[in-house]
């Protein structure tokens, strides 16, 4: 139906499990890597973390986001990863550790997402898109937490990477 | 570019923050509401809740996800909660309590999604829609917790919620 810079669209017939025929709209994405930085020991007390604001045409408005961005052709996950991070926020990292893979809407996207936390960080200047509008912006994991408690990070993979590195990874 | 069932594809001349104009590339969509359902009291020791196995063409599989569904036109987020838990489930509920609302993927769709938690459910029969091929499935809190730390809950929105339902309001 439509192929573009981004995304791709397909209408396709598809065969369901039992046997009937249907038609799905299915938006192809090449799949993402998004990454939350702490600046502090992860392991320490209530460590610093590092999130962006990016303007967002879909929400009209800024979202608290973790630094993220899509595969290039034939590129690996925790590389994207790394090249996000280093790209939007000037941050390199000794350790990416992966947290987890989920997709974001599976209902008309094939768009995976794999999640990672970055520990080690060095900070630095930030080389952005043309179109990428963000500000970065430090805060304590305590405080990410709330604001994803109150809805006011309103970016679901954002959401999920804090709750899971804090939940599963930092024990806070 | 295209209007379709479930969704609508545009490519939108843009003007970013600074002034400058570009394309995006976005998919419309209604927007949904997703639910978990307590089976038992979520102030207990580790309440049981009930989950969707739900086969997905985006990929290629059977997820785990919590009962979900598109708003119809003017419908309230919190009737439409109700309405995918029963027709899903089968399960009415006595109480339904919002979490949060998220973007699912701003990068591409203005989607966003509430999530809610159900309780004082009342078990009954489904009645799924014709392209929907799901079973239900119960599980201890704690074992939904597990499945998101290991990746076996590969859905985005049913990771987010049992981890904000388990951390928010209930407290494991």
């Amino acid at each position: 139906m439509y192929s573009g810079r981004v995304i791709s669209l397909d209408v396709d017939q598809v065969e369901f499990p039992d046997g009937s025929v249907g038609e799905l709209e299915m938006v192809r994405h090449p799949g993402a890597s998004a990454v939350l930085p702490f600046l502090s020991d992860p392991e320490g007390e209530d460590p610093q973390i590092l999130l962006i604001r990016q303007y967002r045409y879909a929400a009209e408005s800024y979202l608290y986001e973790v630094p993220a961005g899509r595969l290039e052709p034939g590129e690996s996950p925790d590389v994207c990863a790394a090249r996000e991070l280093r790209e939007e926020t000037g941050c390199t990292a000794e350790r990416l550790t992966r947290l987890t893979t989920v997709y974001t809407t599976p209902g008309f996207t094939d768009e995976r997402i794999h999640l990672y936390m970055a520990t080690g960080v060095t900070r630095g200047e930030s080389h952005r898109e043309a179109d990428e509008f963000l500000e970065v912006e430090t805060m304590l994991l305590s405080k990410a937490l709330a604001l994803v408690e109150s809805g006011e990070i309103r970016d679901g993979k954002t959401a999920l990477t804090i709750m899971y590195a804090a939940g599963f990874r930092v024990g806070l």
